[in-house]
């Protein structure tokens, strides 16, 4: 079958056209202008945008933590995602102390398997880093999975010391994988945490206090020389402060080939909310935490100028009731993480484009087209060429929202940006070529979604 | 007539994909994959990159300096850029002080019009910043001429002051347009200059003295102070110094609509050239000079962060013969400039993408592209997209090459990188559809060469 | 006759002892512990401090200054001096347009001679900046005026060009001088000024928005740029804002001879003092302005680490009645400048070192040693050591203070400090060996001040 | 008895003048101008400079390291201290792991009671940071011990994580003490030297590679992260590289109360010195190791300008026979650390002052009066003053002197200096006004040196 996409504006990282696209089985096989019949069906796109499917690569789903598990699952989540405009995620298996990361793969790939609306691949979070594990990692890149995650926070957990850390580089780097790294310093939140809760500082807010911007721009420091000592690719995930990008923009003016991710919390949301009344500071209880009102301009200004990459969600959704409710006396039992797959495109585009933060094209480039080429997903993804998945999306620029927990896909009894108004709605999303989500419906088959063996990486 | 470039791998600053380009009239109308005989005509590209044609957005072509004339005009330049790869201009039509800017646009319209091989477009060079001048302005933005050049060096002769700096980016920027600038400090320039030719320092490698990093350094910063002030949009052309760099990094960082272009002098040649025996390093005096050996890794590290965005070639081309001997008792009587227009794609892709500086999308749009969008071209030219110009150049990148004089298209008897080796070269080029160059051979008529109205500078 | 003090804790730049002083005629002759009887008088300082009479490198008194002159004169302002622990100034004898630096020399000291409190030295302004002043400043080295003053402000009036300023630096430096600097940029200061003035804005207040930091900021870059070019040393008055010590430290690190002074009106007053009802805001008219609140901390730090070397008054008195409000209309007519020759020192001391930003020996250095050695009083002046002038204070670290212009000796009828409460007085002042000042009463015999040659600059 | 110096230059860190200083028992009791035949003895001082006898803050003395222990003890190092003009050592008392703080203090004791020929104090080195240990620290600070030191490097022997440093610091700032800390990154020189070792790269220059400027840089800027959060001091032992100053000299111009000491091994040696034939490179094998060449510029500048307040020597000597023999197959065997106590002096007088890289005052500032200041021995020690103990050196500014290991009082059979040629040669040496060194021999009496307990910090 041969669909046309007719007259729709294409958006890439690069640039924009007004053209008809041709879909055919899963792919897109032509760009140009069409005469009327050419398709089996024809899609009227005009006065709409036609994006690249977008591709999230920080989600957590169907993840045990502290005791439960994330409210979404790899069927809940994809298909908010869909309902998003997100045709792609990346997902982390996480080893099991002790097991291998071979074992962490199998583990998630039976989470998802069957059950997701769009397609995934996996980085593998290590939190065991034997030597057996290292040698686990040039085998994974060649299997598809090419990033690895360490976390420099989590002391006693999942935390490595700077040996580990820089074995883990060398080796990755070798291979042709890419290390990720969760940067804050694991000793600084121990201690500050003990003290806080000496003093029966126990409230939610004090999560933010116990993992100050210091902590993270330290680690970040430290994981760039690290970085450079190895001479290994670095990529920090949820990069969160203004003094973190300062680090992140000197290392590449000196030629690093060093790449950070933010996410919507840290450019729309801001510390006050931990002051929200009651318990409900906890719905931003996330690592980092929310930063003091002004850092997001920083934030805006690294995406626009390059210094940073790629706008991720950290998508980490837990209920209020019973989930985050498990730290109501001590915000260190409070599960990590806020939900945010179904509205990091919509937020980039109104809270970004439309305030004239970014351009169109740096929009895609963010939520598509610079994560696909980082994590090996392109040209499969990330953009409207011949040859690639037809995965994309008919945006209408003009269609007014609001933000809400109460319409919402993903499976979460709140939403961090309760209230967003803005303008700008994915209308149709194809996956593949099959349209999965028509004008507010979920229309796709759970189990559409395939995994997606990624290449290995190579610098942008 | 329909042409279809079959089965090239098709190139553009954020992505490649392997298909065929239909051409139709001046435009590309189709990317994708068709049946043989789709076509009139059919042009085999398969191993071959199909790039957009090259945008060399700083030349200067028939302009008279010190008492000479450059020895290349619109149709030796523009043949010679074709030759490159290089399918449109950006040169700079030149106030004569007591003049109007719009005379100045008269007189060079005259010198290009009928005489050139590609399009071309004009950059207004204001030498005599009066009232009168900065009123011309918006109008001129409105009719195609949204970039105006000013000097902060040749103190007594080019050179304004930091009033009416500011004041022509605050007129420039409210109607639209960008102001660049040649950033030296002439006063310095001024004062060193003199001390050397008091102490008989007269030779060709004094002129790289009495221009130290320093001079450029603090223009920069001092520009960059009375961009952020008048709240306008700010370029600089020529950078050299990795101390520049710095600054205008800096800049964007903290979230300044600054940029700035690099020239391959700066990536691929240094100092240690004015000490050639004789007067041979009279080949090399431009402004900003050559710089120290180790600075290029700098500005290659520039290009590759996303903190320079533009290449250009800065041609200026004098014959070492009668026209650089005017200096050869006094290297300030030595016309500046140097030749480039129809090396720098090659340079860059030979000694940019093959040896990893930067890849291929990263030279594409450094190249093309992004002096596309900065200059008000895009997407007219800049890309390979449906409805853009189909200014293309089916480019083999195997293809081995050595730069030299004796077998340049322009008109000047020497050539700075003469002996440089290298593979990739431009095989067809088309400007508007059609075919200009073939292996080798200029093969298109003079005065095809269109002059192209630019759209107002947008922030990218 | 000899003077004992007798058991002062003596305080130095680099420590502190209790011990008796010895005077004998004009000079310290022995420092330790005596035997009762030993002198023919002794001053009881048990308790106190003896601190070496203050010194302020940066007066203006019996100045001119648009159509009006300054309401101290050489009397009025050294008794003040004296009253406030300073026993010697440096003031700025300014060169007449088409006039010799010398002429300015000889009225000057006409204003000065006979009438003066304190010792006293001159560093001459230069505003018209040709080839024979040039050409005065080695001789005028060796007379005792090693250091001349040059502005980047005052477009059109003293403002000199960046050639001037590089020649000047090289001659000066040459000739064992130093260069002081206004560092402003006078053409953003212009262009800004012209603007406010054409949209009716003509209120003190806007007096700070036509001097912006980045003015300043680029003007600092700029002077130490030209430093660097020129070998010599540099010396900035009047630094006012965080941006310009950061570049002073850059500079210093990098080992360049780069020295700064603040003042004490941009440690305690800030911009919101402009807002004072009616024309009061006027009180406060100086250039530079003062700055945003926040700002101090950066400068308290910056004299904490010895990024700045020097805090001086930049005294230069103007009565709010009738002299201030030659600009109630036009806030470029009010005559720039403020009092503070008689409270620097207890400012420092009650602002300072007990609110505990700086210690005791730092205050020393900053009010006394330091411009002692940086402007060639030293050993002279600026210590308590053998051999020195007995240029003494008996300072009481208890005693309480409230400053207003009803009880200064300063002659102007505002105190831009009026309320400031805090701890620390001059009891007794010593100006070479004679006693001038005793517990709040002028007991010195006017005349009694003397002219200071100064010797040429060494780096310290 | 009363000692008359008669007619020196003194020169203390602020100023110099010319008098007669009194010394009646161990106390300088005046200063000035006397009638011969007021001491019982006078020393003629005329055409010399008086200085306060040096401090020297760091030094390892009969200490056990690798199996073996320093050459010199407590004996042969203090006599080699006095003669190089040093009359205070501030000695390492090392925590066995397991043991307390309080018997580290004891053993040293032990170690120096009756061998000093000057007066001694000591910092504790912490090995084995335990909770126990952490709550010793408040008595010690009363007893006399303000300074702890802690490792960042040595993995698995000194080394703590960054939770105990900060934990450290808070507790030791909080008790009126000052961390020290040897700021190398332990984790990277573990990993690398795994490396090297593996690849049979043994030799002596390998431990410069395995201990990179990075590493260094890396551990002061985490360091100071600790710092800033503790609210507390800090002070960085043997800063070696131009990338950690700059860290500090951030740190400092924000305002945080950090300070650093270098060597003169960082000063006047560089890394080419490991390429000496066979094994002689060993001599220099210390930690951090020699720098590359240019990096001393750096570091003068940091002297210079302040960033840098102490210049202590890390004596810690080893034969080259026998003892720096045991790594001769393995680098890592090789016992760190070279001699420096007992001409530290005169490198700093000779290379640093008659070199005019740093004037006469602040030499005297970095040899003895800020180390006394910082360490607490001020005003006791580290000036010339009344009251202060006389400790004072009659040095000989134009006496040529050459080191050579065949004429030193140290204990070892080499000199990393060998052959340094210069000008300025302590010829007395009083210890608490008694002579223990006089031209060239050491006429004092072993256990004529004294424990001198400390005051606490406080901020200079």
């Amino acid at each position: 079958m041969r669909t046309v996409i007719k007259d729709g504006t294409l958006v890439t990282a690069s640039g924009s056209s007004r053209a008809d696209v041709i879909i055919e089985e899963e792919k897109i096989t032509a760009i140009g202008s069409f005469l009327p019949g050419f398709g089996d069906r024809t899609i009227e796109a005009s006065g709409k945008l036609v994006l690249p499917g977008a591709i999230d690569v920080h989600t957590h789903l169907d993840m045990p933590f502290g005791g439960t598990v994330t409210a979404d699952d790899f069927t809940t989540g994809t298909i908010a995602a869909a309902a998003g405009g997100t045709t792609c995620i990346v997902d982390y298996a996480i080893q099991t102390p002790g097991g291998t990361l071979q074992e962490a793969l199998v583990a998630w790939h039976k989470k998802a398997e069957g059950k997701c609306a769009v397609d995934y691949g996996f980085h593998v979070a290590v939190t065991d880093l034997n030597e057996k594990a290292l040698n686990e990692i040039p085998d994974l890149v060649k299997k598809g999975y090419p990033t690895f995650k360490v976390f420099m926070a989590y002391k006693g957990v999942f935390q490595i010391d700077d040996a580990a850390l820089l074995k883990v580089l060398k080796k990755t780097g070798a291979a042709g994988g890419l290390v990720l790294v969760h940067a804050e310093n694991g000793d600084v939140i121990e201690v500050l945490t003990g003290e806080l809760l000496a003093a029966g500082k126990t409230a939610p807010r004090y999560h933010a206090l116990s993992r100050p911007p210091l902590a993270e721009e330290e680690a970040v420091n430290r994981y760039i020389a690290m970085a450079e000592l190895s001479g290994s690719p670095a990529y920090i995930v949820h990069l969160s402060t203004a003094g973190a990008l300062r680090l992140v923009s000197s290392a590449r003016l000196r030629g690093l080939p060093v790449y950070a991710e933010t996410c919507p919390q840290y450019l729309f949301l801001s510390i006050d909310r931990y002051n929200e009344p009651g318990f409900d500071g906890a719905k931003y209880v996330m690592s980092p935490p929310l930063r003091e009102k002004g850092n997001e301009d920083h934030l805006w200004a690294g995406l626009r100028s390059g210094n940073l990459q790629v706008v991720a969600s950290d998508h980490c959704s837990f209920n209020l009731k019973e989930q985050k409710e498990l730290g109501m006396n001590n915000f260190t039992k409070i599960p990590n993480g806020a939900p945010g797959l179904e509205n990091r495109v919509q937020l980039m585009f109104a809270g970004g484009v439309v305030k004239e933060h970014i351009d169109i094209h740096k929009f895609v480039d963010l939520v598509s087209t610079a994560p696909a080429r980082i994590f090996g997903l392109y040209p499969q993804k990330g953009t409207i060429a011949v040859g690639s998945d037809a995965d994309l999306v008919i945006f209408n620029p003009e269609a007014e929202f609001t933000l809400s927990s109460t319409e919402q896909f993903q499976n979460v009894d709140y939403n961090p940006y309760e209230g967003f108004r803005g303008k700008g709605k994915p209308e149709l999303v194809f996956s593949r070529g099959t349209l999965i989500f028509e004008h507010g419906e979920y229309t796709g088959a759970v189990g559409h979604g395939r995994f997606i063996p990624r290449q290995p990486f190579s610098v942008i």
